[in-house]
């Protein structure tokens, strides 16, 4: 939805400079940005691309002494940013409300005010699906799932036997919610299975990315807490517990009955072994290997991970262990020398 | 299904102590078992939770000491909770008997007795599925497929041209068997695909996990021996054979031509280099980088993969190589001094 | 299609050796090869399987003194064997012509001749699909996407609005393309969603593997150019860029942003951070950790990735790193005994 930038600098309450006239189509990162888009500039982070950006128009602080483009200045740009990308993007949902009839829906199951459930659907029996879900082609729910309001359900996502979402969960396409967990008995050498029996918990503006999976508890809940967001292709297994605000990058794995705290990020391809606890607002870095529990606020990186600032060290010394072993080799051989004249000497 | 404790002592041949009415619902493991479950105590690796456990009863052995919880003592703890699993489980089969009629089967395609076909899957020409197979909503099944008795398919999951399972095979939701290997000629910069002309064979009891890919062989088969269980995200490229009794965990990876014995362990993440042979009953660590053959019996972990003692030793002298730099300077220092003091001398 | 090695001979104008009526059904790899298979030789680093191959026929250069089997003697064996593949595997296209009637096609959408749809796909609204296209059962295709003529999109495969598709595209089993990129505006300790406005182009002749997840775009274009080669459960985030005839092995993960040159080599489950440049023709190996830029040609390898030949040294000592331990200890200690000398005889 194209607006003026006169018209949004008055939606967003701030202060025109430049061209009241320019149009802007959408919002973007300041690098990303294109012609068209509307960007921000919040702080001195920004700067490096203040003088390339293509945006036609940025958002910056009041006091900004930027005047190379058309700009809207305001008390908190990363929130007039927000409410400029909900202005732009207004593009209503993906679908109309209404049951297609090539969907299937089970006995029992309650669809709230506007719900959509597109081709090709499987709706299991016992669900109750709240006001404004959408549901996109092929996707699948099992029986007695709960899918709050203003849920969005991409193609080919399967939402297993008793899993409950909150409101605004947002599940993409190929992800799998609530399948067995990985249990096994291991008896004379072979495993046999033992019944998942528990079910997952995503809370109020979770998101689970493409292919991303997501195992049911053994017993009891698999719970993934209030606005964490987690990319594509990660694996979260059974009895796992993540908290609020938790951002995990693509590919991570988290084993079985681990515990991650509030606001924690884990880098892509980071794992995280089973039993412990990531506390909150620790960081585990790229491809970070976490074989213990990371203490609140740490930051940990390497395999096995180690505390961030020590990690840099470590690897930069093994780039030159090759170069220390020969010094090492070297101090022998003068130690050697050394001590031959000694004994020379008495 | 809920049964009383003295009751299920009796089913079990167990010898009951405490309360014969305690109801239980469910097994679990002592650590993660809750109210209504019941769990188990084999020996002193599952002492630290047996002041703490939640289960409303466990299984012990006869000459436990244990007296705080009621419980079934049996010779065998741990055959005794798979039979208490089976009996407190039997919920059935996911679903009834019987072809959908929004599924599709291909010509000349045979169902055996008791088959299960749920909404929108589709079976191509030429199959054999087996007795008591039960296949979710949305899976799809290629031409020529065989799939043994009480297999169980799960939705979206796709097993496609020429596979052939077992018996009691489990492949859950999204799981790909049989796509194509990657497998190229490069002639002149370009990669031209090489025509992919083998299949998989899933032997019986193995398990195939939520989005996992197991690619058809180059010629000949890609192979899965009896009982092997394989978790979420695991990649098993063209041509592999792992043998029986083995356990891959989420995001493994096994590059083609390699050949991986029986009762393996392949820790989360870890990856195997193509061509190679890893023997029975080895083990890899989470992460591990595999890039040579492990002979059987051997625990490798680290990149790239080491024994796995050595490897702690490595890991733990790696955290402290900072200071080990430090170390050497001084000697180095200490050494000039000396070396100089006895030029000084002579 | 089986031919008789005097038949193919003759259509690859080659120089026959041995008996003409031996029968091959296919080709393959001179390792992987099993009797009815045609293999190739190119040159020395094939010699190590000449012995042993179970080829029943073989190409091979013109002067090679190779004459345990029958063969086909040509100036380019690389060249002759892709012309034999394509005649042996002749099998037509996965499906005939035409639109099930359990599919669903969106208003607005364009069929090119010769098209075939299977059950249960579903083609959005406003799509222009090539000739000779063939999308295979359960396949969702979002609205105004663009597929070139005689590409191939596999079971359960989605690919999602706006993207764009050459010719010759093959995408494999559930991949999921032109998914939301994963970007977030953190305020206030939320992350809140950008619109992901941008969209995916997949050049002539790429392929994606099953559960591959390619992202759209935060905004502009996430570009895979012609030729490259993606393997299975790899993730490539919003406005990656890779160059033509690239190959990515599977579980690699691309970060936000970064540009993959020409003829680029990931091995399996390398990955790479965002915002940096991977040059052409440079290679990345197994498991590396890419968290800068590499210049064109270079090889890397481990965390964090590093030249090739030097990571090979600093590995190799890091596995004697306990020995070096020792050995510094040890010669801490002979110095002290030195220097204590030293101090005796001042």
């Amino acid at each position: 939805m194209e607006r003026s930038l006169g018209e949004l600098a008055e939606l967003l309450r701030g202060e025109l400079q430049g061209d009241a006239g320019v149009r802007v189509c959408g919002v973007a990162g300041i690098k990303e940005a294109r012609p068209g888009d509307l960007a921000f500039y919040a702080d001195r982070r920004f700067e490096p691309w203040l003088a390339s950006t293509q945006a036609s128009a940025l958002i910056i602080p009041i006091d900004a002494t930027f005047d190379r483009l058309p700009a809207i200045r305001v008390a908190d740009p990363r929130a007039a940013f927000l409410r400029a990308a909900a202005l732009l993007h207004e593009d209503g949902r993906p679908l109309a409300p209404g049951v297609h009839p090539t969907a299937l829906v089970g006995a029992g199951t309650k669809l709230g005010e506007g719900v959509a459930v597109a081709p090709h659907v499987v709706l299991g029996a016992d669900c109750v699906i709240g006001d404004r879900v959408t549901i996109l082609p092929g996707a699948v729910i099992g029986d007695g799932v709960v899918i709050g309001p203003d849920s969005l359900i991409y193609p080919h996502a399967v939402v297993w036997k008793g899993s409950r979402l909150g409101a605004r969960v947002i599940v993409h396409s190929g992800a799998v919610v609530g399948d067995d967990g990985f249990g096994f008995l291991t008896r004379e050498g072979r495993h046999v299975k033992v019944p998942q029996r528990g079910h997952v918990v995503l809370e109020d503006d979770v998101e689970i990315g493409a292919n991303t999976c997501v195992d049911r508890a053994t017993t009891g809940v698999t719970l993934v807490e209030r606005g964490t967001r987690i990319d594509n292709l990660v694996q979260v297994a059974h009895n796992v517990r993540i908290g609020p605000d938790s951002i995990l990058c693509a590919q991570v794995g988290i084993a079985g009955s681990t515990s991650v705290g509030r606001r924690v990020t884990l880098a892509g391809q980071a794992g995280v072994t089973g039993h412990i606890e990531i506390g909150d607002e620790a960081m585990v870095g790229a491809q970070g290997g976490v074989t213990k529990s990371v203490p609140a606020g740490q930051q940990v990186s390497g395999y096995p991970a180690t505390p961030h600032a020590r990690a840099r060290r470590m690897y930069a010394a093994l780039r030159h262990l090759p170069e220390l072993v020969r010094e090492v080799r070297r101090l022998g051989e003068r130690l050697r020398r050394l001590e031959e004249r000694g004994r020379g000497a008495s």
